[in-house]
């Protein structure tokens, strides 16, 4: 079975989460090839604070809190997240005996992405307005090229999300449509979204079982965060991913924990 | 043809530097398969002073001069050679229609190295003493599968020179050294040191050819960085490289140029 997982920013900062998801992956494995994807947002603020550079959020007019990436932020969310974050989980799970090896998106053209360029935000005053010099990334295409022949020959690929723009500019992607689209291009069987909640949450209760079609409806009851994993869970699917699963990853085991449906299904 | 080229620290830092290499390749990569191995230690330097960490330097019992790299100064190295500036030469060079893809030596587990940890140092007084807590390391082998692999499938690997200890953690590994080893495991046809001298120059001027054996003779009068240079080129020689050229990086097409026996030559 083809297994994507994606370990989102909240958890990358949780102590022993390497190890956790390095001694799961042993198990998992054996009989699965996979891909881990990974996110670190809370790392880049750290790092970029000690570099003495601010980091700005702004709230997109649909509502989604994003880092505003001007080119500065840019050159460290690159550094930090391909060169700390990935290395680190990669030297994780070498010491853990699993051949992992760490690219990003600008490796082997792995991820293609419109340039975002100009935004369209809400201010502090509630106002409307455009802002530009943003490097974020509207993901259009990764290459399974890279990825199949790294899992056909026994390696784990670990992907940090930076895209590539079409002007060949760095990118700035969401690590949940990241994962979505990785699954799509190696023909995943199953995508695992680790956060730090138990799955999707709707008035307090873990949803244990959604459709497509559910999902899409119950959209506009989620928080802003979930629901970037709804749509990334929608894009999987849409491209033929059998099942995605959002999952905690604070437990034990967390991805053999997701594939026994311990957390959101949807498919 | 295979040809690893080497790029050092110092040119790292010249504007252009990494448009004119990239151009270049895109002659090169058309008849003959390529890594490039990189260095930055300049850049290294800039990252860690922002993030207001001093950066000692330290000469060897046996006169090399070498950063020593304690915990946080290998992590400021790993981020900025393999997410910093491993990932600006890829971007760099997928530009230009090369297909390259950045990894490290923790990738795949590519260079593995043994831990110096204690190194014999000359201390400001001229004493000799032991100093501990280095992450720098010396290479025992470069595993050439992953990098084969990759040659073969039409991609151009660009290696940051970072190894994984036998107890794995990163290792900060000369650039020289790296680029040695890594002709040796892909069984390189010519290994191109780039510098920003026009070669190995005695009495002030360039030697153009010598034998490995020569260079064993005259190892005495070159100097220190030169001389690792040197150590390096031995080290492929004796490992089957056919012809390492030491040359400058800028000029023109320097990998073009060094191909035309532009620099010195030891084979």
């Amino acid at each position: 079975m083809r297994i994507v997982v994606k370990v989102g920013g909240t958890l990358i900062a949780e102590p022993d989460i390497f190890t956790n998801i390095a001694q799961d992956f042993q198990v998992i494995i054996a009989t699965n090839q996979c891909v881990l994807v990974h996110g670190g947002a809370k790392i880049v603020n750290k790092v970029a604070e000690t570099m003495g550079k601010e980091q700005k959020f702004v709230t997109s007019a649909s509502g989604f809190r994003s880092r505003y990436t001007d080119r500065e932020t840019m050159e460290i969310f690159e550094m930090v997240m391909a060169g700390k974050i990935n290395k680190e989980l990669v030297t994780s799970l070498q010491s853990n005996g699993i051949n992992a090896i760490g690219i990003s998106g600008v490796d082997g053209g792995l991820i293609r992405a419109q340039r975002k360029g100009r935004i369209k935000i809400i201010d502090e005053n509630g106002r409307k307005r455009m802002i530009s010099g943003d490097y974020t990334g509207k993901i259009d295409e990764v290459d399974g090229n890279l990825l199949n022949l790294l899992l056909e020959n026994g390696y784990l690929p670990v992907v940090a999300p930076i895209a590539l723009s079409h002007e060949y500019e760095p990118l700035n992607c969401d690590g949940d449509r990241t994962a979505a689209y990785v699954a799509r291009a190696v023909s995943a069987d199953k995508l695992i979204l680790l956060t730090d909640v138990s799955g999707l949450l709707i008035d307090d209760n873990v949803v244990p079982l959604l459709t497509a079609a559910e999902a899409k409806n119950e959209i506009d009851k989620i928080g802003a965060g979930m629901k970037k994993k709804v749509f990334g869970a929608l894009e999987a699917l849409e491209g033929n991913v059998k099942e995605v699963i959002i999952a905690s990853g604070l437990l034990d085991a967390p991805i053999s924990q997701a594939l026994e449906h311990k957390g959101t299904v949807i498919s």
